[in-house]
């Protein structure tokens, strides 16, 4: 498997000159990606394309190729995959689509192709896929002109069915600073799933946590055993929850819907982590690299007031309490009040602790509190206001250092977030030194994320 | 009211050389931001900031300066806004906090304050607020260093009972491209209340919209009475409806909690949109630009076949349909598909037809359909695509002028949305010419946001 991502020369089956064809886009992302390895075009004309000649006849291929990917017409495919075999290529990515999920008579194309696989003992990404994107390796098999310089290294790694899908978590991960190792588009499944990768990426040391974007699940109950005993966080955004999607669910990838109940059950018994949304992906990969939340009872420490009433708010909803803070804490921390016109609870209003070591020590104390299983930190931030108060510990870089070293020392997570300009915010997320979410409301609900995360694992 | 956004001149009281002193900030934020008028810092000690001068004798101040924003210690309001009823000054922002919110105890100091205010006729904003900004007159009356020249004019005014919550919401709007109109802190609410600023707004000409975020609502009965009678869109973010929040909240802005299912019920019934996050009311804001949505039936376009399926999902979650399209419809399309691979459908996947004219044939006929109340469109767009297969309706300036035009000619929502790289979006967002959802799930959430509005303004 480690050869689907890390191949030392790939083929791509259906390159042509001509500007509008797609397998063309394949050898460009790959070279843009910086793929170190040899990579073959394969084409029905002569021609040079991205500074290769366009090979016409595959036979002068040389044996033995790690990767072969293949976009010609659906009806040449399986030919394309005999070729392979012959040539003793291992793996293949199908891009071409236009099978089961287009039409029930192309079905035995479908067994065509996997006889042929079995034939020569090919394994399968697809078909009706974008493949494999590995900013490890620099392989980046889509179709489709994809920003490659975009995209970051990271410690996710991910299985998603749709090739749209899978370029829009791609940039959404990148933009979020907390980048991938691996994508896989998996498309129709034909033969390889997300059983498959999931097995894969488990033991794959460049992946801490993997996500899946799944339109069906085909075989959970093997996905279920396998994920019961992953070391790594697993994530899951399963759609085609609905009778409106299903039906738009098979013409896409061919997926049967499942029975969302029964998903839902299975998934909390696998101790996997159930988002609902694209976005919420990002949100969780980054409240798993917080240290464990393992309870539900939060300090709140906010550098708004009215953010303070929005995080109680929010806390709530996601099934938090915010006990009430001792006394001694308390006063320990009204020391530092500026004008000393704010009074402090839980969630606490440090609108009007202006010195550093206000927030220190409020952090601290409520890390040490037996009763307090995490802090959410909503932080006030302005280069203006830093000039003139100097109000957070230092620079970006050194406050997030900060964060994150106090953190791993109390073993209790903090969600960090920032009233602050977008492009401030920003400046702190780039860092990637410590999780920045995008605002307080997001920062709760990472740690309902992770806090589901330990509830599950320990139940099992 | 309306020299509270338009003043002449205003005096500022509290100013101070100190360089942490945060009175000096209301002067610059309001030289920044361009005020016109003349502005008159008050202060104990002689000295020059900004410019200007400190007055240390406020009796020397001209007579009926238009606007005081006063922001000495809690123990001087009163003396100062007297002051300020011998100088014939009819209105006042208190930015001071400390009063009600902080201890019982000061609410004699509260009243008072009223008594004064009263035997001179002031109205007064606040206290415990940062007041008012307001782009259209350069007036920004907040302490806290705001970047003005971020701050974006636009159609949406909003009243906002935290200071905290009324930066972020600036920044937020403006960021976003929407822009606003008019902010107000409001605070404490001691003497002016939202119903008193959304009677303004309602006449206000360079309002289009009305937004609240409210921690408290003090006089349901007349709040509910004048929105059932406004002709602009109301929204509402009332927060601190948990006992998490209920305390904090108080010691914030002395906000009373009210029982939730009352305040929904009333909303209701009063055509007030309710939302349930600050980034929500930006989305609530684009949706209302949109033309009504008349109906629960929408046509979903999409260019990526996942995205097809996370959008079924998400209209059926949103209790919106998708009806089957006529047969005439589908085939008129389908000429345009590009590989043939696709099952054309609703939602529907747009993905092969790289064609413009496909685009533009779904589009007008999904609007022209009788049982279709609003059109989804998720478009990709990527510019290295556009060099290639020019799949969109030209620039992105022209495809939104498009999108507008067609909008507005068949009285149709089209809820717009890109996937695409952030920059990318922004690129489409800074245009401001019809409005672009971060997300294709927004797009949905907008118009749910939409429905609702019509919905609940048809009951009246």
């Amino acid at each position: 498997m480690r050869r689907f991502f890390y191949p030392a020369s790939i083929v791509v089956f259906g390159v042509a000159e001509n500007p509008r064809n797609l397998a063309k886009t394949i050898v460009s992302n790959c070279l843009e990606m910086g793929f170190k390895g040899e990579i073959y075009a394969v084409g029905r004309q002569p021609g040079r394309i991205h500074g290769k000649a366009i090979i016409t006849d595959p036979e002068t291929l040389p044996d033995g190729i790690d990767l072969a990917v293949i976009l010609v017409p659906a009806r040449f495919v399986a030919e394309t995959l005999g070729l392979c075999g012959r040539k003793g290529i291992r793996r293949a990515v199908i891009s071409t689509g236009g099978f089961r999920e287009f039409s029930v008579n192309v079905s035995h194309v479908e067994k065509e192709l996997l006889e042929v696989a079995k034939r020569y003992g090919i394994r399968l990404i697809g078909p009706n896929c974008i493949g494999v994107i590995c900013p490890g390796s620099g392989l980046c098999t889509p179709f489709n002109p994809i920003q490659v310089k975009r995209l970051k290294n990271g410690p996710v790694s991910m299985v998603v069915q749709s090739g749209g899908v899978t370029t829009q978590a791609a940039y959404y991960f990148s933009e979020e600073h907390v980048g991938f190792s691996k994508i896989i588009s998996a498309g129709n499944k034909l033969d390889l799933n997300e059983v498959d990768f999931l097995e894969y990426l488990m033991n794959d040391e460049d992946t801490q946590q993997i996500h899946l974007y799944l339109e069906s699940i085909d075989d959970g109950k093997r996905l279920m055993e396998l994920a019961r005993g992953a070391k790594k966080p697993v994530v899951i955004f399963k759609s085609n929850v609905s009778a409106t999607a299903s039906s738009v669910a098979y013409s896409h990838t061919a997926a049967l819907a499942n029975d969302d109940r029964v998903v839902d059950g299975a998934l909390k018994q696998a101790g996997i982590v159930r988002v609902h949304d694209l976005r919420e992906l990002v949100v969780a990969a980054k409240a798993l690299m917080l240290p464990p939340l393992r309870g539900n009872r939060l300090a709140v420490l906010s550098i708004s007031g009215g953010f303070s009433v929005i995080l109680g708010d929010a806390c709530e909803k996601h099934g938090f309490t915010c006990p009430a803070l001792p006394k001694e804490v308390i006063s320990s921390i009204e020391r530092y009040r500026r004008a000393g016109v704010i009074r402090l609870a839980n969630p606490m209003d440090l609108g009007d602790v202006h010195d550093p070591k206000g927030l220190i020590v409020a952090l601290k104390s409520c890390l040490d509190l037996e009763h307090i299983d995490g802090v959410v930190l909503a932080f006030l931030y302005d280069p203006e206001v830093e000039k003139i108060f100097g109000r957070s510990i230092g620079t970006p870089e050194q406050m997030l250092n900060f964060l994150k070293t106090l953190s791993q020392e109390k073993n209790k997570p903090i969600a960090f977030s920032l009233f602050a300009r977008r492009e401030d915010i920003e400046e702190f997320k780039q860092l990637n030194i410590f999780p920045v979410f995008n605002d307080p409301v997001e920062s709760v609900q990472a740690l309902h994320v992770l806090h589901d995360h330990w509830r599950r694992r320990n139940c099992n």
